[in-house]
């Protein structure tokens, strides 16, 4: 297992075509907006080789026996599976933001199963496949983007019927040794700190979309990919002087929207290729794992409460019964995300390939309740976090020899709280409900993994009526033949 | 295990003595208000012998080996803990009310700790008394009553200052074979269904409560105990004719208040006496149990969901894009309630006694849930069904030569559907969120197991608010020690 | 002006035909379950001549200048429209229930205009007969019952595509001196204790639906009418002995399915005929007003609030924290209701015939939180009165010789409080939150005027989101034309 | 009245002491920063000379018989505290943000109303020294800031005890001409962009807190008084290259802290001193006018809706039924908020003084609904917006050679739509959800004219609690004398 120093290192020899602000970042891992990010991601390597987080952190392969990150792990058991939720919200209570290294883990899980479902039907080879790319992962400890989201464009159309084809990835060429790929991946989280890049289809398909029906891992610096920076709200706060105003002076998360403009893929490297009828499960599994790994969201919830029983402290306010009251709220909504996540993982099964999938319909549940409940802990953090979190004067301010000395003044909190400190505190919650957290934090909740609609859909698929009705007719005495 | 037919017999043998409406009941076991109550318990010894719930209902008892009914059973691993979880939604589901025989089991389970921890403190001998009377409650596969709610009288004192002793159940009598006892146990669910009633203390107790610190079993039929049959919304429409307007024409549930008129308690029935300082933690346990087995509230969803789906087709309003949308709300609200419970079991954990423990942070969460989603639930069922659930003539005159035929004619739904069914699945949901199963469904919900501020105190005990604050500190930058 | 005796008197002097559990109802004003409604209804009367409410309960009739009952008056400014929100409010407070008598006060509103308007499309006389039917009610300070809400069989049908052609009510014959008209009208509203019922469509026609466009009045015991009685939660509670377990010891509501069975109308009661373009906009008109007219809800709140902060003193909670902090809650969500009525009535407009209409887009809004907080209000009274609102003995086992001791004993709340007091008052949540009074503060709440996808479609429409599109995209820099 | 043009060119002549970045701004109505919010004041202006706005904008001044810009008059009817609602709905809706007149203008009224009881009671001339300042306003069609929140330093101590006696603003020094005050005001909405400050005390106070029970008016430049700024989320991005990414490409607002260092205040500037006893009216007063103006929230959302029912068409998803019903539920939950405004305007009343105040009680219902509802407006707008935007590049990629024609293909959504009108659009939602606009639309909305827990304080006040209690115990037949 790789360290983190190791880490950086390593995305240090990659070549990797990167737009910010319309130009080319030349040096991505000392980039100060990208930096945190990567940061974030290496406290998946570093905690790994903490002993009081080895339990949750690392796992044995089940290819080679070797220990290897969690993040590279086939899950074996249900055990793994509710291990994976408490890294995910370790993780994201260490970083109190989008660490970025779940979507690979979920890609490859995923794949795992529809690699060996597509080989029982086809007769073909995949699984083989991608169990060596496997074992190139885990030896090489590497970071995975999980890439599924095309831009799609009209979105009332499937693929071969869009104006422009390349709304959504797919083969524009056949070669002896691989094929060429055209089209473009939106949203990606922690692209640019990716080792490998690893494409799915973003929906299910008919026959007449089977150059869509695609899957395949790459170098995240292979010919022909490009990566373009997405803006996060108070992004260029990291250029500022000082490191007040970021709020979380240590991490952060990025997405990137990734051209494929005409990539080569060897044949090694596919995972599927037009066996369009299982796209549809490859991103069913995908989404399920992905919406469990919303347990972050709780990780990062850990921050924003503490963080404002601490503002509450600082302000003299915690003693009061609606602030403890609040507090209790926080935590409860924060829970029940956690219970979702623990469900899910606790109620998984075996399925065919050996791999444990979690239980759909409550990976579902969790996620759907992750598009609520981390809007109403943010607003009862501003709620308590006061106005001044947002009429607060910047850093500058504070140490400008002129009017320093009122910011420090008027904003000194209760007796024995720096104003500094309080700046921090209010700067940090404002980062996780309105600035580049936030977008982790409430935006990404709501539209990670899948936008809620997507959810409900899922749920209204997976519960039983038909017996639930049954019962109903059974009680209140309805005894005809039900169909 | 015993049969259903074996479990009613074994009712009659009893010679409880019960007043309802101001008068003694004769006859318990037949009583029409009654006996849908002992239906439900009835149905936990029924599906015990169905092969397809025999995983769920039956366990392997860790004294003496033998198959046994899973709610005498004492909770060996997780797993046990996530099956029971899975019980109580059952047979909230088949029977759609309160099936009674969850709080022994939780009662059982917190006295298989707290003796066992007394002893080790104490020197005294309860956890063998207890292992021996779980032998024969196992043996002959008991309902117990386990009884814990004092009337309490004045809130804002404890026990020993209250103006009258008998606010809290306590001991007025030392003999030599065993002590007298005095006091109340209300909201008593299934008491008159039981064989045997556990008592416990109700709340932590200091030094000088000591007389109120004690915990026995007795049969339910011991001398100087008085049964008073609380009423419920709609109990007398049980005694009509016809069984439509009932709306659950098979089970329902009951509570009494259970009166203690100098009762005599022999020495080896004795759990806990005076030993104060554990009446606290037998409070706790107890109540995480029950929290837990909050899950048959998912049950209960069950049936309304069922309900509400057929009664929204039976108004041909089933494809209503919104229609969809509430059950799909339903669902989700429903699920997140499961999740909760299965979540506290799939992490509890092993006490010294060997027993399991649900996690009391994430029972407590479950159960606040359980405060509030089943009134949404219920809400929306009331949008779907539609006014006519509480403006529906009664069955007589559904039958009545002179205005049957408009009843019949007026109220018929689309065209497939027998208007009498439409009535009685309106008089269902009716009974789930106005009538007798609304008083299990919607405030039992609330108040069962601890109300929800007692939910409040206890999240806010168990989450490790330093721990979070601790994290925030560090992303902000502040780098003083903590305290 | 009819005093409350003089009111009752007249309704014995009616010749109704009433049905209840399958029997004829000999005499309605005196029956046990029936009286409680004619009670609230009474209050109409009696409150008309407290000096208090003068303002508010009576008004000067446009058409003979002379003091009439408010809810006989046709409103001549936005002053009058917000008295009458203030007098709903007020008698929802007054009676804790429906009281039934402001649907006919809606539905004369409504036709007042509707039939201006068509005879000035026309050149009907729809307007003249109106009135002098007008006159006649303000004279005999009649109640009115506005019957709209038709059995509509297959929703999916219209009117004249109906299997049954009476799911709709409709003309069968023309005659000389009138015509004749089938069918019936479900969920009335204090049908038998009105002296009236007018009749209007349900929904908007096409012309094929025609024959069913018809709006008339006629005597609530004319011939052919026939009333089949609606059973409520709770409602034989009336026939038992004491009056402790009704709750509300005074007043009630009902609601019946009336049945015409070739029921005669003259022309001169002929309010619309035919006139199938009108039907719409009557039925917009009476709905908005009687969305409006739901701040009786907010009076029933009133009720509901101060029974739980009684409560929560008889219990002793009343200093906790959180107990005042769901007072206040509750209070604010009925202040929300009635700043919803309010807001509605101060916007009003006067519109052509004279008559003055409540702003429709804001009544909507009114009613759809209507459909919302009542339930969240109720379960917070449920939170506060504890599980003994359901668990409580019947009043006679408080009055028994042999337990009644027990249940006064042992369900003492605080010192100063009589346990007779404390049974009471949570009899009265009982009843407001599950019992008779819960049909209309509850499920009443959600349909009565429409359930809550009908007022969702008019906002949808109300609203003018193309004006609120071009302001955004003003805003954000598009200046293209827009459509 | 002034025209938009006139306000700025009057503001020029101000010399303001600003600091921002910890830099003095020498030129305060060209920084770039600042600008958008002068825009927003102005449009306070323009919209008074428009003939479309002319019946909200404008009034007749109840002195000079003039007529006046709304924002400097005294509201003589409820008429006129209805169009107030009205008017900044309408300024909200032309903005998109905190357009910050409205402070003054509530400070005005309040102080129309304290000022002349002060007189009744001691004999002063405050309100004659008001009125001539008043007029002073009208007649030069003034900005003025109403400044009331102190800093308040130790929130469990009053002011008189406070370790730094500035915490709250107070006299220094008593001469001739005037007196000398020291302190601070913080969050001061549009504080540089005002020709006047009003000085108002921030709580209520006690004999010993006379110091700090002042009142007064002061030129914005007068000597003494510097002005820092706040910051914002993303208020950086008003000085980058291009206008897309700033959301609201014309408006925003601003927030200062006000210092006052021994600042000198003339005679008859004074409008309160050392009056403690009226300062919790005053308070009071402000307050409820100030909640009332809560109603620019609605306009804010109105915008909002617009920019989300675009978003919705630009992605092609407008016709999806949740979508179509999240906004409607953004509708209502948006007329709510304008009826709680609306409502505690019609019911306003008359003062001693003349002046027209709000009902208070609704007043404080509609605030608090502002602390909740924009936050689930915002997270839906965020639900149907997508994930775009927060992953979207900035303008400067999307106007690169390099990458900016991928930008252009890929982020396409219908095909009738420019990418660049669809970026806008979503980064006006990022704007009003996240970025400069959310600090008013969001936390804002929380906290300003009182955080939540203030209004809750009010209403439990305001309730007549007694009232509702008496009913309760008449219905339920408790006949005892209450208290």
């Amino acid at each position: 297992m790789k360290t983190a120093a190791e880490y950086e290192a390593s995305l240090r020899e990659l070549n990797l075509n990167v737009y910010q602000f319309g130009k080319k970042v030349e040096n991505v891992v000392d980039d100060p907006i990208i930096r945190p990010s990567m940061n974030a991601v290496a406290a998946t390597y570093d905690c790994a080789h903490k002993p009081e987080y080895e339990d949750l952190m690392t796992a044995t392969s089940h290819i080679t026996g070797k220990k290897i990150n969690r993040f590279t792990h086939i899950h074996q058991s249900t055990e793994d599976l509710v291990k994976k939720t408490k890294m995910c919200r370790l993780l994201g209570s260490i970083t109190g933001c989008c660490f970025q290294r779940c979507v690979g883990m979920d890609a490859m899980n995923a794949l795992s199963m529809t690699t060996f479902d597509i080989d029982a039907k086809y007769g073909t080879e995949y699984n083989k496949r991608f169990l060596a790319y496997l074992e190139f992962v885990q030896e090489n400890d590497l970071v995975c983007d999980g890439a599924m989201t095309d831009p799609k464009g009209d979105r009332s159309l499937p693929p071969h019927k869009q104006p422009d084809p390349d709304m959504f990835l797919h083969v524009v060429e056949e070669r002896e040794d691989g094929i060429v790929v055209r089209g473009a991946k939106a949203h990606q989280t922690g692209a640019v700190n990716s080792h490998e890049i690893i494409i799915m289809p973003t929906i299910s398909m008919r026959e007449e979309d089977k150059d869509y029906a695609i899957s395949f891992a790459l170098p995240s610096d292979a010919e022909g990919i490009t990566y373009i920076m997405g803006r996060q709200s108070c992004d260029t706060r990291k250029l500022e002087n000082g490191n007040i105003d970021r709020g979380n002076v240590l991490y952060g998360g990025h997405e990137a929207l990734v051209v494929f403009e005409d990539v080569f893929v060897p044949w090694d490297r596919l995972f599927m290729y037009k066996e369009w009828d299982f796209a549809g499960q490859l991103v069913e599994q995908f989404a399920s794992y992905h919406r469990q790994s919303y347990a972050c969201k709780a990780g990062v919830g850990d921050v924003l409460i503490g963080a404002t029983q601490t503002i509450a402290e600082f302000n003299g306010a915690q003693k009061a019964s609606h602030v403890k009251d609040k507090i209790i709220e926080m935590n409860h909504l924060n829970e029940t995300l956690f219970c979702g996540s623990v469900a899910c993982a606790a109620e998984g099964h075996k399925e065919k390939s050996g791999t444990f999938l979690v239980n759909t319909l409550l990976a579902n549940v969790c996620k759907q309740n992750v598009t609520r409940f981390p809007y109403e802990i943010s607003r009862l953090a501003q709620d308590i976090a006061g106005g001044l979190m947002v009429t607060l004067p910047s850093e500058d301010d504070y140490r400008s020899p002129e009017v320093g000395k009122w910011v420090k003044k008027y904003f000194k909190g209760n007796d024995e709280v720096d104003t500094e400190d309080r700046m921090r505190m209010l700067r940090l919650i404002e980062n996780l409900t309105l600035g580049t957290a936030a977008v982790g934090y409430l935006t990404e909740s709501m539209h990670g993994a899948g936008s809620p609609q997507a959810q409900r859909i899922m749920i209204s698929r997976q519960v039983n009526l038909k017996e639930k009705q049954k019962v109903a007719k059974r009680l209140c005495g309805i005894t005809k033949d039900d169909e």
